[in-house]
């Protein structure tokens, strides 16, 4: 049986678990003031080329997503977001929970459109009974989306540029951050992403690491008590090391973007194995996640064999699904896949 | 340089990491429904002799505490703790945050004392503005406490027989669960525990794990929704499999109840250490931190060579101190530290 | 001047005044507890014809809204609502702020479509990844809704049967629930509406109260402990007789329905007003809020004689506006209205 | 049957009636943006001599303090209250509903003690574990506090010093805040308490008024869209007139004062009363709640003739009741009970 459901289906690379077992007796002080975790902070400063920056390490997406929204909003305010941004459909209402309304716009191809916010925005500080409402206090994009789709730098600045216009931050997740820089599609780079928004997370959990995701606030602009915060969001680690050494570990000779890359080369492998098939992409994805439409005989030749998510189901029968593609996704695996369809 | 200064200082006990690298490659589902963390849930549930509990797993105590807790209160109620309680002191008001009030007893040698506990809900019953406060709704204790102190199984049993008579859960704290049921001075196995309240966690982090902690509904009581409240907490993680792999390998061939024993063996030696040296302890702890009250002089001989948290100052300028042991104390680090005193 | 600006410009009706004068030196306990709340409740019973009905009074909407809801919902349940629902857009994000969602539908002039509503539950429940989402755990709607419009009994009873398929309580705001049942084109009455829903509130301030809303739970079906949530919500009145007094009032000889007619006469005359006029209503409303749209000559010669509040402002300079009428609009006011256009 | 068992037994002073008849067919804008709630406000600036205030009219205690309270803390915060502060007892959580810990010090005759305060807030910012715990965010007192005493202006000054060392904001709940001014027993005048916080909070509903109270920021400190929190809190009033004109009647020609004086004449009649038949007082109360230990007999002997609240029952069979005084006793009322006991 093979898997190509997410990038999360194997523990971690094999660098960062050699590392964890040189450095397995030593003492550490905990919650991320450990050796490891300074360096880590340092190489993903140099890496983002901002020297200024303040780095936090968290464990996982939502809590991550949940504790930047709450830190950087105030209470009359909520967070601007496409209508499938992982916010504001997958979390369980972790940003409700504490407090803030997800304020939502229609996506286009996942992505959040200048001019739609721009229109919120507009609208909203025009409306007399704005006092009555929930303020938009932020935005929040996914790179790539959720989708599987980038924005070009062009889209990010314009968005930038509305959120300086109005003063409101932009939180960039990054969950999947290599798989959209690596991408052959992207026309950004790290820096470039830092410069573009106020705050962002570089995703461990799906690139490589066992856990972990890295919010960087570039300019040191990170707010006071911030700390605190993660620490009453239940996302302080108390052996932050397992933080610091993973994230060290995969800012060390480029790992990150090298992960990064061969996920994307295996992924650009099932899209052509899809296309040469005949089978048709619900979205054109330049990203490590694809979304080929199968028949029911396709499904069925893969069933038992290979596994895959399921996001649709079509009026005629067959369905949209995703295949995903990691640091640990083989040329056998794919070429397993082959023999099947 | 040798620390004492808790028992979250290493890494993983060797075990784990072993395990770690054999698993590495194996597909497997995300969010817990892998093998691993089935196969160590059905050894927690042996262990504690509870065939048909729920077991989730969650990465760090915080998050265990205040999802844990918000899931069992209603709105209107708060939970009962002993000033001293972590709940109430050291995680940043993560149990407000979710909206409920830490109804505080004041605590004997770190316990709550039943009488205690039924004076407040005698008090609170009988009180004709009840309605217009917070709800005492479950009782919130640490075995062992922050203090390093064990509850006896008398102790356990009326608290639990106080809740029972009003009909609130008891939720028993087990970061350090090892140190306390292993301890000499216990006189309550796991499975004992298990009756006793209706909700425990088994502490991994501070008991050789990486991270993780094992939530425990012993008669199969988990609120339903459980889990989407863990997820909207942030306390899911992706890779379920590291919770798993750890709990498994501490539930094989009773890990976690050995690495207890050696670190209790080498607080032991601590006891024995500082009793010889005519060193005061500021509690009379059966567990693996232990509070040695230390002179200027003292601590000087320690200065730059061994770490310890400094818990407070006396008037007289000596430090209560704590020293705590783990799965990586040695006794050449204990000969350290007496070649030093 | 003249202002049909809203339907609380002025302060109650008389009658509620009277009373209030004729009863102030009685002496009464606080907080619901006194004579004139408890006999305000079993008047109410008899108009809704539920007998075992629980009745509680609060002072506004927004605070009815959260608490009811708060109530009702469980942390991992989000409620359903139509995206210009009041809760949705005018309540400074209250429900968000204890911590839920609201989960919006797109409207049907103003109205809440069965069809939707089913198929957003359908959608959710067979959903595989539905426990990482927010759980619709009620329905709220208005009646009359925002838009004006009116729920038919059949479009009442539709939602209604979903809400018990899917064992979800269904929640009516009535701030304006007067000016919906005695309107000419409504097919329900206030029993009716009671069997066809868990809960819905009698809104006083907007019908010529000084402040005040009923909430009914119509089968004795409060949650428990609804009073102490009504405390911890800031919503519990000490001076619990100025509600009562003033619900008392509004029920004793059907004041609140005469009101409601009279209201909704002077808005069936303001609407063959506008016709007459030749100007265009926005929306068919057949309660006491007309939508008529204004071009800026007709503005301009209301300007500084008649107030009215502007709810947009269309491409072509025309605005679209809201007028509304109360217990104390009278026929010269329309007059002096009709004389100006 | 005469009752003393609250200040609000009654409705409003007569004076606040008659003017809520005279201007009931004025038509005015909603949510304290009416004529009679900025008349209220100019009078209230005058009154408290800072004519920069922001001033805003809340509906009851419980949603004041805790709006004010949420709006002033950052979410790392908690407020600072005596163990017996109404927040921290009788308000159903309300303050944590919010998200905020209420950190509590022991009580001195109802007071805290500037020395508790400071040594608290010193041993907080000493403690190296700071970052994981809730921060004092500000400090809450009451005037008359809930025993019935009274701040000197020296030990409100000493609180207020210690306030600004911290930087934290010092707010006073003034629910009674007329009994305690007017006392002979005061050494604060209106302005100098102005001076002495950063907010309080002039109570109406325990000093004549139907309901309201007005919250004052005396040097136009409000935080920035505090309009939004009141809106969001549910404590925005719709017909923000009926708040308006109750304390434009209560701040015209010193009714507010007149009001107060007269209670306090009232309660010094009980205490001399209860004085002289030997009947001894719990505290020493100077302001409109007098607190007298009766026996059983006693009880008795007023028992279906005078009401009063029980406080607590002593063992020796005694209770400990209060006795409150407002606008509306009488000394008919008083000799009643003179004649009862």
């Amino acid at each position: 049986m093979v898997s190509f459901t997410c990038d999360y289906t194997e523990g971690a690379h094999p660098r960062i678990l050699e590392r964890l077992l040189e450095t397995n007796l030593d003492q550490q002080p905990g919650y991320g003031e450990d050796v490891f975790c300074e360096s880590a902070r340092q190489k993903i400063r140099l890496a983002a080329e901002c020297p200024g920056a303040d780095v936090f390490f968290l464990v996982g997406g939502t809590q991550t997503n949940a504790t930047v929204i709450d830190a950087l909003l105030q209470r009359h305010e909520g967070v601007v977001a496409v209508e499938t941004g992982h916010i504001a459909v997958h979390e369980s209402g972790a940003v409700e929970a504490s407090g803030h309304k997800v304020i939502t716009l229609p996506p286009h191809e996942g992505k959040m459109q200048a001019s739609n916010l721009k229109a919120l925005l507009q609208r909203f500080h025009a409306d007399p009974t704005k006092d009555h409402m929930v303020w938009p206090g932020m935005v929040y994009i996914s790179y790539p989306t959720e989708a599987g789709t980038l924005y070009s730098k062009q889209e990010l600045s314009d968005i930038q540029a509305i959120c300086q216009e109005y003063e409101i931050p932009l939180f960039v997740d990054g969950a999947r951050l290599g798989y959209g820089l690596m991408s052959p599609a992207a026309d950004l780079t790290l820096p470039e992403l830092a410069r573009l928004c106020d705050v962002f997370y570089i995703g461990g959990t799906k690139v490589g690491a066992l856990c972990g995701e890295a919010v960087v606030f570039p300019r040191g602009n990170a707010p006071r008590h911030f700390f605190t915060l993660v620490k009453q969001h239940g996302a302080l680690l108390a052996k932050g090391r397992l933080l610091g050494i993973q994230f060290d570990t995969l800012f060390t000779d480029g790992l990150y973007f090298q992960i990064s890359r061969h996920a994307l080369e295996m992924a650009a492998r099932l899209k052509d194995l899809f296309l040469r098939k005949g089978i048709p992409l619900s979205v054109d994805s330049p990203t490590n996640q694809q979304f080929p439409i199968l028949t029911p005989a396709q499904m069925q030749a893969l069933d038992g064999k290979v596994l895959f998510e399921v996001w649709d189901t079509l009026p005629d029968g067959r369905a949209v699904t995703r295949f995903a593609t990691s640091w640990a996704t083989t040329e056998q695996q794919i070429d397993l896949l082959a023999a099947l369809l």
